[in-house]
């Protein structure tokens, strides 16, 4: 699940496995627009001299763009940013104490010089679109699929118009299904 | 200024004029790079339709990435993010009250679906540093471009490093020469 | 449920549907006081032509006001209230990392020219009895029925007064009904 | 200036004079939009009689709509809203130490049953078009005059799209705009 | 439970029922001292007129302090402090949303000339204390109360610090007890 | 200025000199209400010692309540509160960089048995108010005077609802008059 | 558990029995390190003597660093540093109301001449590592054992990437793992 | 002034030269208290070779305490600690937008294993001191200067105590001298 076929496009980095089940979010996305991409764990703080080799090689290994996701002092994405040509997308990770504002704000607040694309706390799937955003901006067909992908939501949202106009959605379902969760 | 002479791949729009003071750092960026750009206003909530329009015809046009900056309750980025297949780089401008809190969250916790690559409040040269590196993802040059920019943010720093170490940089010059802008 | 019989005169209109249980309550308040609603669902991201559509032929279709809810970077209100010349009623949606505080800033921080009237987060019901009192303008028997609902509201605490004094509500009998919810 | 010939139809309220400045935004729109007004001080903590009074006694006076400015623990709003059946408007006035955080919260974040329809910190000028919105529920000549102030809105950001590309407005000129204020 | 048998010298009040599992705490502290109270709903929004009521009579009826909790646009405690010439002590009661960010600002942000002598987010208890410590301005054998109940909580700390050195106390006892409540 | 002639009845203390502007307020108000006061500076972080022997003593010394300002990381109230039986009022004094809020959290945030009385940020007059009031509980010609502050209060505001009528108090006097400040 | 054989180095005290379960991991670090200390309970608030005599003595009973838990308006860091020359580290524990903010900024916003070391909400296992990495500045055994056990960490982490590689590590099996607990 | 003669025992770092004027405080308090330093720029975003190699080496170079100031998404100290095992002390520096906050947050949350000892917003002086407070664990001489240190301050608190006593310190005296400076 980690790891796909053809050469990867896009790097998911985590600063912990606990990370995982948001991250996943950005795999998920990349699978559905059929881009290539590797997931990996990265710890900036516990393992600085992966970080520095990982960002180092990213390019020559031909990655395009990095997604990196932390909570906390969050300083996965920037770093890679720092030492890495690539764009890099950073994905503020709810913490324990402080909701993700931490994370937001050690993610977003990047000096001039080394941005990070950052979107919302736990905004995985969001960073996976906004990778292949990038792609597509030399990839036309990749482009089509992102257009399409957005054309998909607008149906479901549309298709839930009828049934909340027939009545099939109400409060009490949309309660029910939350409580099932 | 607001025109480059070729064909723009990069539009940058705000939301008002008083925010291109802020937004004109997008712009000094992609030319420093040599990306063709357009700048111009586009206010969503004074000018939807015009909005409505831009957002819809930017890809057609030829634009490959859109930045936009707004502040308080700044919709402008999320907007074209809704209706533009292209990914959109949303800048935070520092609000009057609320020193750019209320821009921040506004642009940065987009639904799922709708990613804008949020930088930090008055980020804009860092905006249009990503924007150039998403179309580096397709030309080498331009990645080479921003390789050496941020080499010489490197180098500077080093300088400066020196210069410290040889008394020329002082707590006293810091102060004098901030107290001089 | 989400539409009534006569021609409707306030549009009730959400971001997603897992926003229903709470708007729900403005379609309460507006049963209570006899006042016809449609409610639907309009995504300003997901849907951005529906909500042009919406917002731009509310008033010709005869809406007289229009009470939006949305979460997160929260742009429906804003949106329409941008589109169309009704007024415009913000629910901000408690959120799932920041409880809504980024909802509450993203609706009411507006510019000058497009005002929302914010009420309080997943304050739909309060929504609700603004857009009645709106009507009230012009309809004096609405603002009697307005009135009585606030008199009965007194007139519930005053007997809760009683009962505490009586000895009928105590801690223990509010937190065990709190626990029974 | 704080009163107008005919019959006030809006009533603009403020804590203290020194919320003058702010507040006079609401008295300029509805002056725009030729709308009666009265204007006044009243205290909800130092004036509280008054306020019982004022707000008591609005809707026989003929007032339709209440537009209240306060700032701290802003308590104005609420309380007009708590003694009225008239829709209030609360304007959050920017405070010294938390730049008006608190006085929004303390006016926005009301009980079910009391609504108060918030705007902006400092959104006076926006009460005021909320107001004239209200009122145009049963007016539709002034639905028209709202619906054109937004019309002339649009014209005036349209104006400088023209002017930017010209490259008469810039980021020196609208800088040296703002430092002459 | 609601009320003593003596004239009471502490009214406590809340803005809701809702309020009483946190306001008890006040009462409580009261009996401990010894101190006559009665306690009862006042609601700021809901019983304007009770509020002006009992505020306007407190001081005739005999009270010498008033303790008033509510949560949200908390304005109860204020509006009491603005009525009656008598020391209020707030309570701002946890919200929803805001965890009584919204109480506590509401409460605390008074204007010069009506102070409000406010405890910590649910911090009755400490409500019921304070007010007894201002009775004890002119009561010493309260005094010595007061005085003996920071004794005792210094004794039962000290006897903690017993058990803990003779490891009765550990990580584990205190993590279980937490659970069973 | 800052000691009286007859005993004190209350103690002003400050964490610093640098907070004497602020909190002279405090003394202004037992000034005005003839309540006999003693002030000196007491550094909770810098003179440990003194504030034990401060607090320890002060009731012994006849005072009868304590009012302590500090900023930042504010400890002087509530360690006064925690050493004295005397009731203990704590201003928030505006900090450098966080504007207070980590004054006011660090004040009022007081554990159950401790509490600390928290007016505003810089809400030092409100506590010499606060603090006549404890004393007033047993003094009724003090009551009095408190109760004919809060009226010239009224007077005050209501004077200034003249002068708005009659157009001498406008936008533009007030705004004029703030910048003379 | 709560106190070493060996004189102890470190004194870890908390305000109160119930920040053990957190304040434990400054214990466990300590333990792991090989570090002597002890631990018990030191209420700033309820046992003021006990501070002053706990922090008064603490260098001359040999203890070299101290480490003080404590949440809400936290005031046992600041003040055992205002007693003691030695070195303190702050642990703000997590909050009921505020989730440590409170806690946060009345620990780290100390005034110039009083430094307290704080670290993360709840991050009591860095306190311990902290108050290692202090004795180790005389201590180069420790120094190696200190960076040992961060050597130990990044070995962890990358056998981790290798279980995610392998697939033994996938969003299911984090999320199921999270629900155990 | 950037280094002195002996071998340095501290490391200051700062991400850029206009962090100088805060850090300067750290500098000047390890010169009165005699404790050899060296003061550079290191930035994590521009410079993160050079990061890695100065935290890499400052063990082996003979530096027992880092201190390290930064401001925004502050990255330095935290990198560093990942790093180095020398103690490493962080000073989030006062930023435009959000004063502070961001650094203050990006500096202190760090995850289990990698300490940073955060002092205050700003707070250079005591970062300076603590690092002395350090070296002190085994150097009776500097724990003493560091004593005296205190002593000193508890005696200029104590000054002027008596001049204010004395009248020569006056709410006036006070804001005149602010004002000049």
């Amino acid at each position: 699940m980690a790891k796909q076929d053809s050469t990867p496009l896009v790097g998911i980095i985590m600063g912990s496995d606990s990370d995982l089940p948001v991250m996943q979010g950005a795999a998920d996305a990349l699978t559905e627009l059929g881009v290539p991409f590797e997931m990996t764990i990265v710890s900036a703080h516990r393992t600085p001299k992966r970080l520095y080799d990982y960002a180092g090689s990213a390019a020559a290994r031909g990655l395009k763009v990095i997604v990196a996701g932390a909570g906390g002092a969050a300083h996965l994405p920037g770093m890679v940013a720092a030492i890495s040509p690539l764009p890099v997308i950073g994905v503020p990770v709810k913490s324990q104490a402080l909701s993700g504002e931490d994370s937001l704000l050690s993610i977003v607040q990047m000096p001039p010089g080394v941005p990070v694309a950052t979107v919302a706390i736990d905004g995985a799937r969001n960073a996976g679109l906004l990778a292949a955003q990038m792609l597509a901006v030399a990839d036309a067909a990749l482009l089509d699929r992102v257009a399409r992908l957005k054309a998909d939501l607008e149906d479901q949202v549309l298709a839930k118009v009828e049934r909340m106009a027939a009545g099939d959605i109400t409060a009490e379902t949309v309660a029910a299904a939350r409580a099932r969760r």
